[in-house]
């Protein structure tokens, strides 16, 4: 064993020296925070990890998280090792241009997913290892390196509940207990005890090992491995810094390069240049498939009403039915959500997180990264929960749908906690997001299919209450474009609504008709991206366009529609009715009418905006006179 | 005894009782997960709570809060039996217009914060058992009640974490460990060991008992009194809708009125109208107050270089100095925001909170439930990770002000996952809120106090690069206003920007001089709210408008400057630069150039547009020519 003991110590002391070269080489980084690791991680890539890093999409593949994203250094420094990378492109680190970023991004194969907000890296390795086990049903592992600060995050703390819960024994975390954080000491320094009783109490198997030692680190991975029927840990004693003595265990060391950078890798032996031949997976197999039969949709009758979240639900069995990569994500809200329909009708793919919107994020992330199309759903408002994880899954490349139910002010009764008031505007600001609110049964139905095809984060928001059946069964609602749903030759304003202001647009341009006002009437299901052409059409063509949403004035309806506008000449009056202030209870109707967005507020904002512009249209010299096409 | 247990016994029947009536009434709420809570409840207030209703802004109060918020009726009829609502108001729960809300709200002056979203409660309790602690210096006690589904909130175990670190020994969790949630059973059902074994590992003292048995209760309230050196937790197993078999324990009862209500209110024995006097604080004193002196703020030199997050915390010290009122709060990178500043000089008053945002936002929300005037800070990417706790703190009417450092691609060599992008659309997306953005050194030390002062969330986004000084000491920059940097007579473009772009936008301006096109600069340093008249008149006089934002298109400068706009005639034309590919590292310039919002991109862009509304300008009736003022 001495020999194979020496090539750990050896492989370690590259890995430390290469993260001193690369961070120095770069000006920034975090040297430290990787070099504590590094004994760690060369047992593993030598000894435990199974990877093909000329195949990495090889479902077969282990998958490792590093959770601490920031020891980014390290990271690269195995992948060089591994030969992945060579030694010019690790150089590269933080470089414009580069892959080799700052923090690790899937824009390396190798990479799952982004890391470098703390707290994330274990809940999606949570999500793989579920994968794994319910899913591929493949006996990959997954090992996830993170940091003991982050053990903060309450969002590890919800890995660590669902992977007891479901007994992930393919799941490994290896925590680095180098004591320092940022700016001082954890809140549990040295204390591997604090991590061991409450990783017990959480039902994982906790080892507790000298970080440093690579026959105990060796002995932990063979336990964890040999650990069943429980998810292990790995509490590892660790020197931020480790291995030079200028930095080892120092307070104020986090964060940047080492000063003396020569020095500290003659201390570390020098440069090195071992090659890892790192193992292959050794088991054949190939991902579970579930069974499909055609899609066929629900349907709705024009005319009656339903629920835009009962339709989803609906559609979702629909298309778990003919896809069998799709998958259900519910945060114990299911029969709010009607996800329970899912549950029901395909229960191996329905996976329930109970109220834990940041895990049910997680989940999600770490089911795409095995290609597993996940749907997640929960009252709109609790999605906010989980905002991070949203940003950082755009980081990610991830591709996730995201069902909101009991958006506005429309839920009624339960009042402003159960309100989604700021998710248009959340998740309109997410990279290269889509955002979806239909207005109708037979359209959101024909929007579930298409959220799957979708890259990137696709949002759907539902309504609670039951709305008219406006449109026929197998029309086409592309993401992307909008429905004139009323129009005139003589249109003196157009109403721009969607969700439940579609309805009361609907409602405001039949009071209007009654007063000789004709008023064009548009469903903005798809808010991101905006039909600008139909949008655009509408304020040349009528001058005057209202707004209507239910939802804050920030960010939502309002504003994607001023932003398809921006660059228009002559530009169209618009007036944006949204909530304005805080709702309390009541019935939907009343809190619709209290936010000045039911039919008769639309109706009235629409007769004093065409007094307005229509004074304006008759001067031919002015604005918007022109319009008309 | 036994009287007294009769009258526990009665009480929490009545409790019961008056749960069936108001959610009859109202004809939905949460009657079942009331019942399971209410033995608990009663013997509390009628024995172990300290609370004078006639003067709820009494600092020595103690605190019950509901983090179990739909429980409300529960807590309602609790203010009936106390006397602080009669039984006629407490019948208008969830009509509109009540202050009787659906989920309870602190319209109520009896409420200390808003819940329904939950997990959150607790980790409000930690914030306000740690201002009695560490901050009023005074020995009430803080009660809060919890749903056992609520404990997989990873924010729950952020709170036992802080709560057993502080070793709060005036706080109390009951856990109503009703066994079900909204669909079904909970991860650990009855198994209280689960729970206590978490609890435990965190270091608090947990006590378990029959929640029904109001002997057992009585117990442990006086063992949670009598424990110090740590946070007690009460695990109470309970039934959900105990007292009436029809639903008692039953699936399928969550959320919503008994059914046959007469029938179960006979079974409970009947209407009762008991009273309860509720023991008014028992000990003297007042809050402790920290000395002051008069406030001066920090100033730096124009022509000179800093960080506004630098500013931030200068000014931050200074404030708190000036006013013993104000805290401030951090996630573990106070050398990143400038808060070390505040923490070296007023060690007191500086609360570390590691990373757990969530916490870190609910440390705050509990610090001004008690008056005091929280500041909070971490990386403006990081702040994501607490939206639905912000978002709940502005339907608490909470005042917190929150600074964001590291905000977009400026930040460098970090990576996408360091960068906030999405956090103006985000803040502006909160009821009431304030968004600010400074640009210089001067003027943020000029808007910290006024943070201070200002009500709702207040979310100041500081830049993590040194910028030039612009203004000088001492110059006046409101809320709401935004300032006109250049200016000439002859202004053909206007440029707005903020933060960093406001910097690449006076380069522009000075390229574009340089090739005689004149350009107006605005500083829009207060995104919300805007300063609608300078806006509003740049594009009048100048007819086109450039945006420049180092952030996502959606939600943030490009937006609030269009909504601002929306109803003008003429308008201006309006292009909006904002960051649309996702970043990867490199250095602050090589970013903002490949972004698109470097002083070069923002040129090219203005003198595309200026060909393009100059020969409109050119053409006496089209738009924009009569704009001149």
């Amino acid at each position: 064993m001495t020999s194979q003991h020496d090539d750990w110590r050896e492989l370690g002391q590259q890995l430390r020296v290469d993260s001193v070269r690369s961070s120095s080489a770069a000006g920034s980084g975090h040297p430290t925070s990787s070099m504590s690791a590094a004994d760690l991680m060369a047992v593993l890539m030598s000894t435990y990890l199974h990877y093909d890093f000329d195949a990495p999409d090889d479902p077969r593949n282990d998958h490792l998280i590093f959770s601490k994203g920031h020891a980014s250094p390290l990271l690269y420094s195995m992948y060089k090792a591994a030969g992945a990378i060579s030694d010019d492109e690790m150089l590269t680190f933080r470089q414009f241009g580069s892959r080799i970023e700052g923090h690790p991004t899937p824009i390396l194969p190798w990479v799952d997913v982004a890391t470098g907000s703390l707290g994330q890296g274990l809940p999606i390795s949570v999500g793989v290892a579920l994968a794994g086990k319910r899913l591929d049903r493949l006996p990959y592992r997954v090992w996830c390196l993170c940091g003991d600060s982050e053990r903060a995050e309450g969002s590890m703390w919800e890995a660590f509940e669902h992977a007891g819960f479901h007994k992930l024994d393919n799941l490994t975390a290896i925590i680095d207990v180098n004591r320092l954080g940022q700016t001082g000491e954890t809140m549990h320094g040295w204390d591997l005890g604090a991590y061991r009783r409450r990783a017990e109490a959480f039902g994982w198997k906790a080892i507790e090992i000298d970080g440093h030692d690579v026959a105990a680190i060796d002995g932990a991975f063979a336990e964890a491995i040999a650990t069943t029927g429980q998810p292990s840990v790995i509490i590892a004693r660790t020197e931020k810094g480790h291995g030079v003595a200028a930095v080892s265990d120092q307070p104020g060391k986090h964060g940047k390069p080492i000063e003396d950078e020569q020095a500290a890798i003659e201390e570390l032996g020098g440069r090195r240049d071992i090659h890892v031949e790192v193992a292959k997976p050794d088991f054949e197999g190939t991902p579970h498939e579930f069974p499909t039969v055609e899609l066929t949709l629900p349907s709705y009758e024009p005319g009656t009403k339903e629920a835009t979240r009962k339709a989803f639900g609906d559609a979702l069995v629909a298309l778990g039915k003919a896809r069998g990569d799709v998958v259900a994500v519910d945060g114990e809200v299911g029969n709010s959500t009607y996800t329970e329909l899912f549950a029901n009708e395909l229960p191996d793919r329905f996976f329930q997180v109970y109220i834990a919107e940041q895990q049910m994020i997680a989940t999600s992330v770490g089911f795409q990264v095995r290609k597993w199309k996940p749907f997640a759903a929960t009252f709109a408002a609790f999605l906010a929960r989980a905002y991070d994880f949203v940003r950082m899954a755009a980081v990610s490349r991830a591709n996730i749908a995201l069902a909101g139910s009991h958006a506005g002010v429309s839920i009624g009764e339960d009042g402003p906690s159960q309100m989604a008031l700021e998710d248009l505007a959340s998740f309109r600001a997410i990279h290269g997001s889509t955002v979806l609110y239909p207005s109708d049964a037979n359209q959101t139905a024909a929007l579930v299919p298409q959220m799957a095809e979708r890259e990137g984060i696709v949002f759907m928001r539902t309504t609670r209450e039951k709305t008219p059946i406006l449109y026929a069964p197998g029309e086409d609602f592309p993401i992307g474009g909008a429905r004139v749903v009323k129009r005139t030759d003589a249109d003196a304003v157009t109403l721009i609504g969607a969700g439940i202001t579609l309805h009361t647009a609907l409602d405001a341009a039949e009071r209007l008709a009654g007063e000789g006002i004709a008023a064009r009437v548009i469903d903005l299901y798809s808010v991101k991206p905006i039909d600008e052409q139909t949008v655009r059409a509408a304020g040349r063509e009528t001058g005057a366009i209202i707004t209507v949403e239910d939802h804050w004035a920030e960010g939502g309806i309002g504003d994607a529609v001023l932003a398809a506008l921006a660059e228009e000449q002559p530009h169209p009056v618009v007036v944006k009715l949204a909530v304005s202030e805080m709702p309390g209870s009541g019935t939907p109707d009343e809190l619709l009418a209290a936010a000045g967005i039911d039919g008769e507020h639309i109706a009235a904002a629409a007769r004093d905006l065409v007094g307005r512009t229509g004074e304006q249209r008759r001067t031919p010299t002015e604005v918007g006179s022109a319009g008309r096409e």
